[in-house]
């Protein structure tokens, strides 16, 4: 079963989100709306307003509010990916050549700057201050995450706490965020909000330990890319760390650099494909994922908080 | 005279300003925070805070409001400044090597992201949803700006309402856009904030092409970088504008590329002096300048209008 399908319900809603989606990035500029067009056709999940949406269903859902806010979450999402492709010198994203690529690193910068300021043009339609609060704390902390992730990079010796704590500020926080945000901007109960924020954040840990895995596991049809990619721009995820346990894998993985080729690279993926460390980060994602349906469990029930459930589930199973 | 002179009864906030700034960039991140102080202590005008001082004088003042939209302003500034320097390979600005330099480009991209992420943090404080509606359509037109401004570089058949468009978004909205909101922080009437805005608008035009000017006319100690950057790196302004009207400079201006030596560039940016371009570039800076009196007139009188036409006739004879 594809994701898609649990959450079928949201179509006609998701439909006017992809629309806005276009709409939003149609600015004065042709070069931009060239640039962003192409990384929006470019499809993904559009996870975050599926959690903007379900959580706004907990509260006094209007499409035409909060819709606003799921697109404006999957605005700084895509202005973020732009931005990481700079850094990670990424020619390829979602199996396309990136922004960067097919223009250059310095339009890449400006339509990443470009795509965030419209999310916040969209943003400026929610009255409730705490959204702008709480949405531009999460913001900093996605930045300070940027910043740490360069510094991270081939640092072997890093622990898993600076694991956890970098896919919390890459991924953790935006999805936590998505769910508050969708349910405060449909006038939910503070304690309700909250608990949606931390079912997102454990949805999200989880979420970013598996896309953490595939980079491992899946194929490059799955991925739209080759796997082994994070390792190889020395991204130290959750399966390398619980390889590196091991004395003699830490010694092969340590060797990775830049310039190694695809051969290399796909024997050490291998190696780690091969060490209990794939189960080991399975068992992590899942500890999060039992988290966060525990705290669902704690929600009013409804048909919204069911898809969750499903959507939570699926992520624990997911392929690409 | 000194331009701080002119505002100098504001200086006690001033200074709590400077250190709002300083606080504000302290991260969780040591090497964001050093980053982003190099750029503080490296200085500036501060022009922007001092413009959302004066236009908050025009109502309900309290400093402890109005500092977060002093701060947020020049950071947004600072965050422009920075991913500028990217774009423009800039080894120096105000003097000292830039982040981009002392660091590198990527981490430069970031940097400008962070400091961008903590003015929004600071302008969430602000409850009123006009605020953060005429800010992000602010900042929409500054990424479109800086976007036009790459395709616009060395692209000398361009037109003088290019160049008027371009520094709108480079300068003038953000300092139209402090005046207005130092104005609605203060919770002053429509009215007058909407005059303060075309206030802002007209003197930060008149800012900008002084700026264009002074990049020809200035010497390296008053700039704190070589004479004729601009034309160097390719921005087609206003003194060039009127240069290449007579045909035999035109044709010297044209051949003006990246890998100019300085000496060639030095005796291109003297047959621009000698023209009549930097006298006719003065009149339209002149111009806007008297707008921006005329429209001052009209608002209520009080020592902050005093203020903001000194700056005013300050800037249309400022030296760098």
């Amino acid at each position: 079963m594809k994701l898609k399908m649990v959450y079928s319900f949201l179509n006609a809603d998701l439909n006017l989100i992809e629309e806005t989606l276009e709409e939003t990035v149609q600015g004065e500029s042709p070069l931009l709306q060239q640039a962003s067009l192409h990384l929006l056709q470019a499809g993904g999940k559009r996870i975050r307003p599926v959690f903007v949406l379900l959580s706004g269903k907990f509260g006094d859902y209007d499409i035409r509010v909060i819709k606003d806010v799921a697109v404006a979450l999957e605005l700084i999402h895509m202005a973020s990916l732009v931005h990481d492709d700079v850094i990670d010198d990424a020619d390829i994203r979602r199996g396309r050549p990136t922004i960067k690529n097919k223009w250059d690193n310095r339009f890449a910068m400006y339509s990443g700057d470009f795509i965030f300021a419209k999310s916040l043009e969209l943003m400026s339609h929610i009255k409730n201050p705490l959204a702008h609060q709480i949405l531009s704390k999460t913001i900093v902390e996605l930045c300070i995450g940027e910043i740490e992730q360069i510094k991270d990079k081939y640092r072997f010796e890093q622990s898993l706490r600076d694991y956890l704590l970098r896919i919390k500020r890459k991924t953790a926080l935006l999805i936590a965020t998505s769910c508050q945000l969708g349910a405060i901007a449909a006038g939910v109960d503070e304690q309700v909000h909250r608990k949606l924020y931390r079912f997102g954040y454990y949805v999200g840990m989880s979420y970013q330990i598996i896309d953490d895995i595939l980079d491992f596991t899946g194929t490059e049809e799955e991925l739209g890319k080759p796997a082994g990619g994070d390792l190889l721009q020395g991204n130290i995820t959750l399966p390398v760390l619980y390889a590196m346990e091991d004395e003699r894998l830490r010694s092969e993985i340590v060797t990775v650099h830049e310039q190694m080729s695809q051969v290399e690279i796909a024997r050490i993926t291998d190696l780690v494909k091969q060490s209990g460390a794939i189960d080991k980060a399975f068992q992590i994602s899942d500890r999060y994922l039992q988290k966060a349906l525990t705290i669902l469990e704690e929600l009013p029930n409804n048909r919204s908080k069911k898809t969750l459930r499903d959507i939570a589930r699926y992520i624990g199973k997911r392929k690409n």
